[in-house]
């Protein structure tokens, strides 16, 4: 009977009424395809660059001339700037609030100076001091909120303590781990810089901690980072804009589409997987949670939420429940994080390129409409669709705006660039 | 203390490490982006030809001119042929196997005559009516074997309940579902055409039925077969066969691998998910595992056995399983499936082409040293994306081979076909 018996009632595995999701090997195949389809390049490239940023050249290159390297000159800079924000506790609350707008606002509009003033800095050092910039003033902010929670609890504690001396300060749950550092305890140097050098942007007195260094983990990460960036040399996208007419426009978006976002797709894994990975692992940082499953997301919120964990993470805790505690309203509270998060897009954008145009400001606004739109009509796969078709379709517009617009500005009369693009 | 502690010790995603396996969206993204990147074409294909197969015009086609159509005939003429098996009763067994050994004989080897005797069958329709046929076999095949179990089966039940009459037959589980057929009832020319059009290859009396034909599914299926045409004419595979010098061999592989490999997933999701789960869902067909997941297959014997669900359950039921229970020993068995499978390769590929290679036939064969190497030196994501890379560059080189012969052979005279390839 059971030989003669087969068959029984079930879906195929891609039928979305099938409960199969596993397709890890779909990503090997797009990685498989990738390398494949860029072999050629890859090889040659590898062939003849090695690996393509020797180290110990640039270093040197640098200690010759630091003063024709602005970019670089800035994000060592910083690193001593902030050194004087944990010195609180003998100045009042007040005074050191002021302190760290102080230092907050230096760190966000003195390299925005240089980098408008400099002519010598590129847009991509422009963008890359500038986006260090922010990690370290979202850091610092994340600081300072959390060292003030700290103070209230410990007063709060007191009071209570004062009220019931009896009773001894309770142990919390955390605090039986080894070597676990309470309030005063880490305003250190050394705990500071540890917190500047991790792969988060949310201050924690006791960072999970992994157990050791595996070196075969830190060699595969780094093998991947010199391997997207030979990749990346490799995808060229093409700008055509020698006649810029709007009726051929939406034939060169695809062209420029598609190279556009495998580029984006390659630095995302380069820099939120290989790289962040790679410096957590050699800090024993145990939270490797850089990113959750946007791949899946059904809606624009759902990708806007899980794409950039630490960012996100960093909204949460340090803007959204602050303002809801201080009764802002949910809607309020998200806007504002929204339109925060667009001016930050807009600051890395526009002043690398010395252009102000607001089109990275208008592109993360234009999210908002589509959401709603995405969220109320299409569902399941369809919904997952129109995520990827507005990242593959909507990122390009807007580079293509301001590709357009440094051409104009820039290059138009020089005949070489016009050549070369 | 909730809001102070916000990270906790845990992988990332994408590491082998971590336990999370649902990449559905990835899925998307690779439809998203075929589509796209054919999205010129796509459209210029759907706008010029429309469904590409006017189904209407190849009946009138046919009907006037039936002849010329040998192909078509062959496919047609066989569903006469199969009806005189379920006259099985009357006679013995041993006349009614000779019956059996004839007609499937015959279904083998008719179609190969006349494909290879009549020159005006192309090789595509050969390879299609010879499918048809070998389908028919393996269908027949099973057809003979599960009624053969069941009259052993109630010869069986003759004998025990001769010996104890006082208990009544005992009726076994799945006799207490709805309108179920047992053993002489199910010889009817209509049970039999059923098991002809269902997707499946194994035989059985009482087929699991699905509850009612839903349209919505239905229409996507048949949206997608057109899709999935459409799309498969925009993917060209270059042929660049005029000069075929040893040293640019594998430039021209790679131009061709990924082509030919695209061209394959699209027949295999059109085939195995799309046109299956449509005759399915028309015939109510309960069961529709027409694949697992092979593209997480970490080992090449895993592919095989999870690509092509009909095939290997046929395999493992009418082929496999029989020999171990006349005492063949499990590796000689699994050989024995092998070359099978290696010869049915071939004569589905040599016979249309009319040559003789044994390209596909040592194709197979050579899967063997790899499955072997495969699951002795490579692991997990690295095991998968060798079985990608075999199916991604092994497929080309026998086709390339065919392709080659072919042109040896019939064009080389021919100036018009070397200036079209």
């Amino acid at each position: 009977s059971l030989v003669i018996l087969c068959h029984k009632l079930q879906e195929s595995m891609l039928s979305s009424a099938s409960s199969f999701r596993n397709y890890r090997g779909v990503l090997n195949w797009c990685v498989v395809m990738l390398v494949l389809s860029n072999a050629r390049l890859f090889l040659e490239n590898l062939l003849r660059y090695g690996i393509l940023v020797d180290p110990i050249q640039v270093v040197s290159l640098f200690l010759k001339d630091p003063y024709s390297w602005p970019a670089a000159c800035l994000v060592i800079g910083i690193l001593g700037v902030c050194i004087d924000v944990h010195v609180l506790g003998s100045i009042s609350e007040k005074v050191g609030l002021l302190i760290y707008i102080f230092n907050l606002t230096v760190i966000l509009c003195f390299p925005m100076v240089v980098v408008l003033k400099l002519p010598s800095i590129t847009p991509v050092g422009g963008a890359f001091t500038l986006g260090v910039y922010t990690i370290l003033f979202l850091k610092l902010y994340s600081y300072k909120d959390v060292n003030r929670w700290c103070r209230v609890r410990t007063q709060v504690k007191a009071r209570s303590l004062s009220r019931s001396l009896s009773c001894p300060s309770s142990p919390s749950a955390s605090s039986c781990m080894q070597s676990h550092v309470s309030y005063p305890g880490n305003l250190s140097l050394r705990d500071m810089y540890y917190f500047v050098f991790a792969p988060t942007l949310c201050y924690e007195l006791n960072f999970p901690r992994s157990e050791s260094i595996r070196m075969g983990f830190l060699l595969r990460r780094l093998f991947e980072m010199v391997g997207n960036c030979t990749l990346l040399y490799s995808v060229k996208p093409v700008f055509i804009l020698q006649e810029m007419d709007y009726s051929r426009m939406t034939e060169r978006l695809l062209r420029l589409a598609v190279p556009n976002h495998l580029i984006w797709l390659i630095f995302f894994y380069c820099f939120f997987h290989s790289s962040m990975n790679f410096v957590a692992e050699l800090l024993r940082f145990g939270d490797r949670e850089f990113y959750r499953d946007w791949w899946n997301s059904e809606t624009i919120t759902y990708f806007w939420q899980n794409w950039n964990i630490p960012v996100h993470k960093w909204c949460l805790r340090h803007f959204y429940k602050p303002l809801l505690r201080r009764g802002a309203g949910k809607l309020l509270s998200q806007s504002a994080v929204f339109f925060a998060s667009a001016f930050f897009h807009e600051y890395l954008v526009s002043v690398p390129l010395r252009m102000f145009r607001l089109w990275a400001f208008m592109g993360m606004m234009a999210q908002l409409p589509l959401a709603w739109f995405v969220a109320k009509f299409l569902r399941g796969n369809y919904g997952n669709a129109a995520v990827w078709l507005s990242l593959i379709i909507g990122q390009p517009i807007a580079v293509l705006m301001y590709v357009h617009d440094y051409y104009v500005t820039h290059c138009q009369d020089d005949p070489t660039i016009t050549e070369a693009l």
